[in-house]
């Protein structure tokens, strides 16, 4: 089936929000100036939604998860994979991934510092003399990330993911033998250990450290694998939807999750993921890529990460930053465009976390039944057409409006 | 995670109802004289709620089980745990439970009467004679409940509850013998077999039952337990929330659901679960609960009662005095506190029975997102900001707000 039509799902990051008695008892969205989040609200059909169920506290991972079309709760295991394919590593379907730290360890191998003196620049190096190890039948990959952070997989037969960290999560502590709870696992855990024992071998000599201790600095001299998860067999986007797609968003994790889907992961240069972050540049990549793709995922983190810092003004000034990038979008957008703008979850300012709150949605493109809702927020979007919807409908909404759902029954 | 304020869900049992030309067709709420449900709607956010699903017809456990935040499609086998708990049994989860009457049975144990003469006392002294009873390896516990009526737990290893009644369900007919069909079942109905049998050895002899014979009444001469339930794990709810968490409610079967997840069940003088209930003596016990708790469960059972007798005005009657209740309720709350006040189905007076309609649900505290509701009814609760829930979401929109949620993702 070809697509009719294109499709962009736009999310702004933690976009809900509680009224606020500074803004005049308006949410930071109902305060912004929002003239095309307004007409998108005038000309489509709008709700709230669920990124999960109600009351459910989401993550950016599983809330994105749910709108791609994957139940979180049978797909999600933890964030291990999908962060390690956040980091550019070719993390692929039944590969057990881990999250890393550089660490500083003696010769009897306690950990002098989980941090290894939160090392700011040569990681690149030592996993380079790491990366690519054989360990029976296992390959081992690994990838620095920031600071002493790293991600790792290990790919090869009948591993499990059910171990324990090979972290003591504590300094003056011996770096603990990891165990597996089941066959797979055991196995798994037989390789971390014996990489975790390579890794010590191979750093303590590397140039890298050997300038470090002449500098006085703690050596990163092992890798501590902890948070290991399964690599959930999930196909790709257009292998189950039809659509080829691009992603364009500012979390690593959500990254990790369009290349895990073999999504078309475009970096925009300006794109910070901070308050700080060149919206229009991130607009113009979207424009481009609905010019070559079916389906277009934005999410602009700068919406959470003012939610998160209490900063209400900072919130409104991201979110009509947002509209003007959207009013860039509607200006260039190919004939016959859906357009689904919504927040992966609520990050209330006075919160400071994801809330269980839902978040307004509208849909907008031909055909949708447009209601009487004139205006986008989290309060008027709860008077419109379409009532109070979950995360995972958002995909089959648009596949049907596209025409690339086959019909359910005849 | 120390919850960030408290909690309190205020139930009208059988609150719901339908348009009555009597009362103008208006709902017996909304022709209830009500300013304070009315004040939580104009602060709060309204919506309605259905206590399973759209069009189930809720009983007050499986109602209450959603709101507590079980799935009662998991874990709900039948009334006998709760009941049990409800009457003061200590039910241990693994444990079977049973209700049983008090009947009379003749030497060939022909049931001539299936409530023993509506025995109206001493049932206290038969079962003392019974409790404790030990079978193999099973302890047999034993409380009396109101009338003819008493409520009975087998503990012990290996039990199932798959087992037919020792109720023959007729007066004329012998005492059946108990089957299970499976092997832990099976074990149970030898208990049961050769429990009963020991009942009617120790009951005849019993001078409760010589003196009922001198003064021409039916001796409870045997003990017919039936309807076994399996009493589920559950764990308590403090357990599974991290809620310090106090029930005060009139429907013995609520009761026991807070006994068994291991709530404060509060007993309050004057709380008759008629309607002629002390509502403020209901009240003054959630204002105190609500000092030394996380979260108070309050239940109030008149709009059921009424519901059932078909009597509106009754229903508004009743309604009005709550109102009432919760006015004196919200002049003495801890500050940050959420309300929600709602019903657990509806039992509209000319259907006179639990009926499959929705609820309405009003949640209210700090940043819920007030809308344009201003009066707490069926309908107007309808064009409410949250739209239509369920019963289960109850306890997640709570733990949200009250930061006891994990976030299910990152």
């Amino acid at each position: 089936m070809q697509a009719e039509g294109k499709a962009l799902v736009l999310i702004g990051d933690g976009l809900g929000d509680w009224p606020i008695e500074a803004l005049g008892d308006r949410t930071p969205l109902e305060a912004a100036q929002r003239p095309n989040m307004n007409r998108l609200a005038a000309e489509g059909e709008s709700g709230i939604m669920d990124p999960i169920a109600p009351g459910i506290r989401a993550g950016s991972d599983t809330a994105h998860l749910a709108m791609l079309g994957y139940d979180p709760f049978e797909v999600y295991t933890g964030r291990g994979p999908f962060e390690a394919a956040g980091i550019g590593l070719d993390v692929q379907q039944g590969d057990v991934a881990f999250r890393c730290n550089f660490a500083t360890v003696d010769e009897n191998m306690v950990v002098l510092d989980r941090r290894a003196g939160r090392i700011e620049s040569g990681t690149d190096q030592l996993v380079a003399a790491l990366n690519g190890m054989q360990i029976g039948d296992v390959t081992v990959l690994i990838k620095e990330s920031v600071a002493h952070r790293a991600g790792m997989v290990l790919r090869g037969p009948g591993l499990g993911a059910k171990v324990t960290d090979a972290d003591p999560h504590a300094e003056g502590a011996k770096v603990p033998t990891v165990e597996g709870s089941d066959e797979p696992s055991r196995k798994t855990a037989r390789i971390i250990n014996e990489f975790v024992r390579r890794s010590y071998d191979i750093l303590k000599e590397h140039p890298v450290n050997k300038k470090r201790e002449q500098e006085g600095l703690k050596p990163a001299n092992i890798i501590l694998p902890r948070g290991a998860g399964y690599a959930p067999h999930l196909g790709s986007f257009q292998g189950r939807t039809g659509l080829s797609a691009a992603c364009i968003v500012e979390v690593g994790l959500v990254k990790g999750i369009g290349r895990y889907l073999s999504m078309d992961v475009i970096d925009v240069p300006g794109a910070t993921g901070g308050l700080d972050t060149d919206v229009m540049a991130i607009g113009r990549a979207v424009i481009d890529a609905l010019q070559t793709h079916d389906f277009v995922l934005c999410n602009v983190k700068g919406p959470d990460v003012a939610g998160h810092d209490n900063n209400p003004s900072a919130k409104v000034e991201i979110i009509e930053r947002m509209d003007q990038m959207l009013g860039m979008i509607l200006e260039n957008i190919p004939p016959k465009t859906y357009i689904v703008l919504t927040g992966d979850h609520s990050t209330p300012c006075p919160y400071m976390d994801h809330s269980g709150d839902p978040v307004p949605v509208v849909i907008w493109g031909p055909g949708v039944r447009t209601d009487s809702v004139t205006d986008f927020g989290e309060r008027s979007a709860a008077r419109g057409g379409m009532g109070r919807i979950r995360g995972k409908d958002i995909l089959n909404i648009l596949t049907g409006f596209l025409k690339v759902q086959e019909k359910f029954g005849a």
